[in-house]
């Protein structure tokens, strides 16, 4: 079972200017073969298939916990589509019927906007769906590792080739942050196959040679020691991740740190409603009527409980965004 | 982000006779276009690609709060099938070279046996791989709404389906469970269409028909309440279910209730390895004796931090399942 | 547009003995690469995408009308399969909770069950969907002509294993039918690439070298002389097929006829409910009884006014199938 | 079976403009999960499975009527891409070898120029094909008509989207009329639910909430009544589907009627010739000059028997896209 | 380019009881994900993409080596399947119509059937076929090897487990000299890791842990040394392999060789007819006698130049799979 | 088994202007049904598949030996692409961090720079995978030569469709030899139906009507011949195409020869690394000291054994491509 926080990772921008043919290549760290959808389920479906979990506790906790971590990989690349798509019709209002889709017709992938709702999908860059072919799940935990390696090792790829093509501001959070922590769990599972086999990985490292020191946006995690520290997403479980995660970085030669609870995170954006693709409806004041009533009904206090970093409807959000619609 | 808790939704029974065809019917509720794979993915999506969520928090803590519940349904369904398949090859001794899978040649999905390690994965019970394009993520909120209802609906036919399948113990134990808290998630989106556009859909309930009420495996599950109850999957978010759970329960008329909490949930079973699949080792006697030098070299306690329902090499569970393979 | 007609093209027995894996084998001449769907759907893209019709309008004419005629075919097709499901759960009383689906467990595809309503699906023997990419309309008109006659070669092909595989009365009669009228598209491609080219591809004939006159299923409508005709699917269009289907039929030298209407066809058996899998309800007799009531309503007479070969509930059609269950 | 009538379900405006771009967008409305080709799929095959059919009959009737007119709008819609693609490479001479598709290099779906000869495909936006896997048949008489519901709402929301990002005449002319057609099924599923299970759906209308009153597109078909007419596709079966379109509509109040009869529809344009992509040919005269020989062969008159709205060659068809690619 | 030579890599024996469940297991080589299709596309396309050759030789070299042999792989995986397959349906006479194909109804992939004519297809165990998407190249050269060594690592796992599913002798054959050969590419691919990284990798061997020198199968192939070696597929090319695969076998010490030339390999069998599915015709007699006067007329002598190792229509080879079939 | 020959097929230019758009059409021709990778496996499976091979054996030599030659054709494909993508990321120096891929955002397929190293793919002009479901293998000879025939003709549409949209110097130079000759392969499989049956396809050609002596780039190939030869790809085997490939050209009347060789073909370009997608290395400088360690190590002289036709840092080839780059 999970608990679900309603914290991203690390902190995005808001929406500035639309990107739809960026964010159809942020997909590719979505539903690529590659990407999070596939880092999530990998060590997810391993965890749950781990047998004689009693006698292999340490990389039990290992697989399991990292799988943890993913799934707010998957939030926050949802994430930054979402502010990278916004805008991409009108905000301020464009409802229909008029030719508020007009500017993105052959930009980007198209199921953006006719399937979905200027929201993120579990397709590549290529519109393909992640399919459950991609989990590795065999049950020989050296061969799940070393795949695991692997994986981490080719999504590092993907997330600088997105780098170099994306520099919307929310996609080199994305990435700045992404390379951050695949690396560590690069770095995890090739201790973990060392301690296994007694071989030394070390020296293959930073595989591929992505020169995370160099590239600004990996800056702010590096200084915080986050390109060194494995978190604990659990409330009680798996502790025993010390017993592997341990010794020197195989790049920096600083001892690796558990920390022993998730990381803050930062508090997502609102952003705003879309009313062209009707996101979250045509009118969406009048949600938001409904909503207050059965909020009242309910004895909620006025103001809504759950927090966000900024609103939808504030001027930042919305004035910013519209300006860029006019002539 | 989430946190991790390594318990199960409910209890299953341990290993008993292998069930490779019943297994493989067990993965359409993994992988199938119903199945609990996209019950999470469309409820994950659609809470991330939710715009304006202030203008219309009780129904984004709904979709976010269902959709944390529904990690621990593929939790569920595959200890099931890893239940099932244990020991479809030699659990106490099976090691290669031998013909040990000989005996599931033609039986159930040959995955479960060549690519993975007798265990579950994402897939149909054809076999076919789960894929994003079951996500439905409209951003539309009637309409999201609409379809997760419709979901439902679907996936209640293909639990039942599945239980009139396989009387395999535990994949009764876990569709007994799921057709009772499938049911609660089709109550909440039906509730939420209503409270939005007026209509009333409780005259559609059961829908598909189901008696529950005959399901001897819902019984402990309705007793406890668990059809009437939403519960709270976080630890300070998602607090406005309760402005849309509420009313009367569409079939009996019971006051519809918020469990401000997860469930207690059971511990798991820890599977015995299947040597003959490399699962989770040739000689797993040897990964457990390295994984308990890492233990005490990072001043672990003996004894494994992670608790078990059972343990993977007591007596009751290899030799209850050693015994089956005598002539 | 189309009008549709309540007919089937031919005669097929009531449900007997049921035959899961048969029907899974059948799935290939409806799903199949070379499936009636392929068919179908070749011909029907093809007619919508001819340029310069009125220039070539005997081509246009012909391909429309064959496509008219496929329809009839995927009807066909799906009646088999329905066939030979009916029984497969109990047909008199398998409603739920039972395990009615035990004895079908391992058996065929599961989707006819588990997805399904022990009905047909436009798959094929594999449980593979039909894909849009089995279409091939390339707008040359030669070209798609040798596409189609290699198209029919093959499903011709594929007619005949399914009926060396599959001994059930319902498959023979199919298969019997399909072969004699899929050769006869299959003259009338070639024909068709005669006249535009000038090639003689005569003597190619029969391809694959089936001998259908030792086939008895064929029989009676070779007979009637189904094997050299073509019939004209529309009240008043497509007429100048009578340009391009003329001249000797190639294996027996006959002349190929054109009938200026639809075939008469037979009616459709009612087949029976199949509580177990809720088909068409858990009650269906409660689905009966609101349906009169909302006849009566409308004014309708008391007798349905769509016909059917033999009823659901007849004592042959649901005694027949009843009894097979009886230990 | 069927019979093929050669008109269309209305009117398409000639070529003008070619926009690959938008073919491409409408190529969602033909092979997309919502697409015609689905809403075709599923109520044929859901009529095909029927049991007990003589027990239900008005649904019985419903579902295979509305499956009857789907067909009519894959044909539509494909003839609305096909006049988009009309024009984008030369019309009047652009026999390779040349550079005659160099203009559409990046644009649209490659398909539809190197596989195909400017011609749709059972593809959506994409590029993905259409699969038989979109179909949903679970026999379940209730859980097929919430299922086909829930297809319709889908549907107009992607009819919506590709109207406002297409401004192309076809496209706009497609989606006006499929959206008033589309709401008519939506309706009458809503209606067959309400009949059946004794929910009132009405204050769900308009889902999504499209205002069609304020499209332009839409109101020649609103004012000649089509948005609350349901057409009887077959010459003599059917004819229950009174017993369930009845009552009011849910939006305006106006009563539903049937009308026993298909439409009268309009004669499809007979798109010209685009040698480039040999369709119909390299040198489509030639073509013309053979059909013309065994047209008199066969007895036929000089003049084609079947009728085209405009002709392929005329001046207004070829000139009119011709003068695009003057300089 | 590429010389074909019509000899296989290893010896496999004549057909014995066919074993249709069996070849579908043995599929999984051939279209897995991590079968032979996949190890051949892999290392061709980076062969293919290698920039910067000229500075990076001996390691294109290798690649491009190995994927020659992996062409061998496919033939000889084809080979076994076909020899599996054959006596499926009657060998000496089973001309249709009859139930030809009645005993392998429900068994195995249906494909090999119904669609091929006992053949092997390019499908994995689930009779999903081999896609693109499993080939890896980014280009990354470290990227690429390390991929290749995770690649055959999960290849040898699939490799055991379908030792131990299938004892046909031909599966027995296949499986112990793929092992071998597979070992053979894994050393070359980790040593080359070991030589651009500087890591040291070779105590990961065995990995997974197969006993190879308990494999009977295994024994010839490793006696004659062929685990230790690289055999340089090609008249002139490819001549710096020996830069890379040298030094100590990571398993044994021994030292790796390169021979300087393709193995000898053996005679392919030439497997008997099988008139039932028209392979290769409903009367290969007459195939025979045409071929006879064409070669005739071309000069050649009366005995094939082609050379098998034993003779379709031989009494050994008829006779002794007809007998399967008497009662 | 195979021998390679590190040679193309025919000489490519080497790079100039980058052309992401035109590498992705090419990419049809390499992935796509009708693609080079569909006649490589149709033929090689066709061939693994032949049974009875010495009753027939100039048809299994035919078939064999064009297998043969069209792993050269996928060669080719992929040089094309490689030289097409070679600048579109700087060559000269785009190491990260940078936003090297900037200038193809939203151009081409994304898969080229995000998923690969700016490398070929085995996928089509969408970017969907080449799938195993393209092979036709039935085992029935005729049937599966008829198929060859129209799979060529489909290729040669294909191809001629990428002249017209590609007129980068490489896609012109591949598309102008593999019109010659895939004509001269379904010249063969037309050769090869006719002995068979004793049809008369000549007056088929050229099918589609491709004007191929007006194409500049196959007239090199025209006059040497090369448009009515048949190359042996062996050393020793497959000498029987003589049997079948002989008689007159069914275009110009002449004999057609079979060449006992395999012809000579060019020598590649060593295409210059792109440091900004790590092809092959971030640091390309390195690889190369490293390699020129081993080769000293092993006795190798100090030019590479390996010949290009151009060195990948010559000034020519890397100055050429970066000149392009400066504003």
């Amino acid at each position: 079972m999970i608990l679900r926080i309603d914290r991203l990772g690390t902190e995005l921008p808001p929406p500035s200017d639309p990107d739809p043919d960026g964010a159809n290549a942020v997909q590719e760290l979505m539903g690529g073969r590659f990407g999070e959808m596939s880092t999530l389920m990998n060590y997810t479906f391993q965890s749950f298939n781990f047998r004689n979990r009693q006698g292999a506790r340490p990389f039990y906790d290992l697989i399991s916990n990292i799988a943890a971590e993913e799934y707010g990989h998957i939030e926050l690349v949802a994430a930054t589509i979402n502010t990278m798509l916004t805008g991409a019709s009108p905000v301020a209002d464009g409802r229909p019927p008029s030719d508020a889709l007009a500017g993105v017709k052959g930009k980007g992938n198209p199921h953006h906007f006719l399937a979905g709702g200027q929201g993120a999908l579990p397709q590549d860059s290529r519109g393909m769906p992640w399919t459950g072919d991609y989990v590795f799940s065999s049950g020989d935990l050296v061969e799940d590792l070393t795949h695991n390696f692997f994986l981490e090792t080719g999504a590092r790829n993907n997330k600088l080739k997105v780098y170099e093509m994306v520099d919307h501001p929310a996609a080199r959070a994305l990435t700045g942050y992404l390379l951050v922590r695949g690396g560590v769990h690069q770095v995890a599972y090739a201790r973990a196959v060392e301690l296994l086999t007694g071989a030394d990985l070390s020296s293959m490292f930073p595989t591929p040679r992505i020169p995370t020191e160099k590239i600004p946006e990996c800056q702010p995690h590096i200084k915080r020691g986050d390109h060194k520290r494995l978190y604990r997403f659990s409330p009680d479980d798996y502790k025993e991740i010390i017993a592997v995660f341990r010794g020197p970085h195989p790049e920096t030669g600083e001892d690796l740190e558990v920390v022993d609870q998730a990381p803050e995170g930062a508090l997502p954006n609102d952003l705003p409603a879309q009313p062209a693709v009707f996101a979250p409806d045509y009118a969406p004041e009048e949600i938001k009527a409904i909503a207050q009533k059965l909020r009242q009904a309910a004895g909620l206090p006025d103001e809504p409980l759950g927090q966000v970093a900024a609103p939808a409807d504030g001027p930042g959000m919305v004035g910013k965004v519209a300006d860029k619609l006019k002539p």
